[in-house]
């Protein structure tokens, strides 16, 4: 078919706009490129939520031309999901960093929580690599991979 | 801090990979860049799952450097989740697209369900376009997002 031409977002549900916000932007350092609170008969639809009262920010990702979107759904049901990675259903975002060691210990000094402490694939394309999955404030799993040098 | 350099991958975690290829390969059309079933220690420790076998496919998106991720985790316990956008905890993908309707056509001809039917953005950046959300074989929404001319 062939008609899929780019990622254009990738989106995350919170519980929280503002506390996501602290650590997306503050931790993480992503630019916001906007903050909305967009209503319209259309993002109901689109949703599928009747009467949903949609927030969400519009962050870069740094040398990328796909965007992060953070999304908190006000005004409807709404339960948290497991986020454990085994969970079908679920997905994480991994980003790319430079030093994946420091980056860690930055984020877990200032409270951020982690599976594991940083790992190094010794098989696969990042094979002499470090990697760690990180904790955003709702337990989705946000991967800092650093690239084999 | 400005130690997040890229955009890496987005994964998704499924609960049949070969179901999801169907779809994410066969109908969205989706590049295949390799297969595995990678196992060894640190896989184990950075998922925070012992013993967990994992498969999975990565993905070319078009005019990405970022690729998609498309992962089962076998061996371990796991619960579906709910995969309704208005829980925190869940994310969603979305594409680009040249021409939503034709795409949203033939993927509910095939079989695929949406939230809705294709919606025309009346505000925001997308004012014109057309988009909807369609669910993958785990109800993970996939965005179909056709700019405005």
């Amino acid at each position: 078919m062939g008609a899929i031409t780019g990622h254009h977002h990738t989106g995350i549900q919170v519980t929280d706009l503002e506390r996501s916000l602290r650590f997306y932007r503050d931790l993480l350092g992503l630019e916001v490129v906007h903050v909305w609170n967009r209503q319209a008969p259309y993002i109901e639809e689109l949703l599928g939520y009747p009467g949903v009262d949609m927030h969400g920010v519009v962050m870069r990702m740094p040398n990328s031309d796909s965007v992060l979107e953070i999304l908190e759904y006000r005004n409807v049901e709404r339960q948290a999901i497991d986020p454990g990675t085994a969970n079908p259903g679920t997905a994480h975002v991994a980003f790319r960093v430079d030093d994946c060691d420091a980056v860690y210990e930055e984020l877990t000094r200032k409270g951020v929580k982690s599976v594991s402490e940083p790992v190094t694939p010794t098989i696969g394309p990042n094979k002499g690599g470090r990697t760690v999955l990180m904790l955003d404030p709702d337990g989705f799993r946000i991967e800092l991979l650093q690239p084999p040098r």
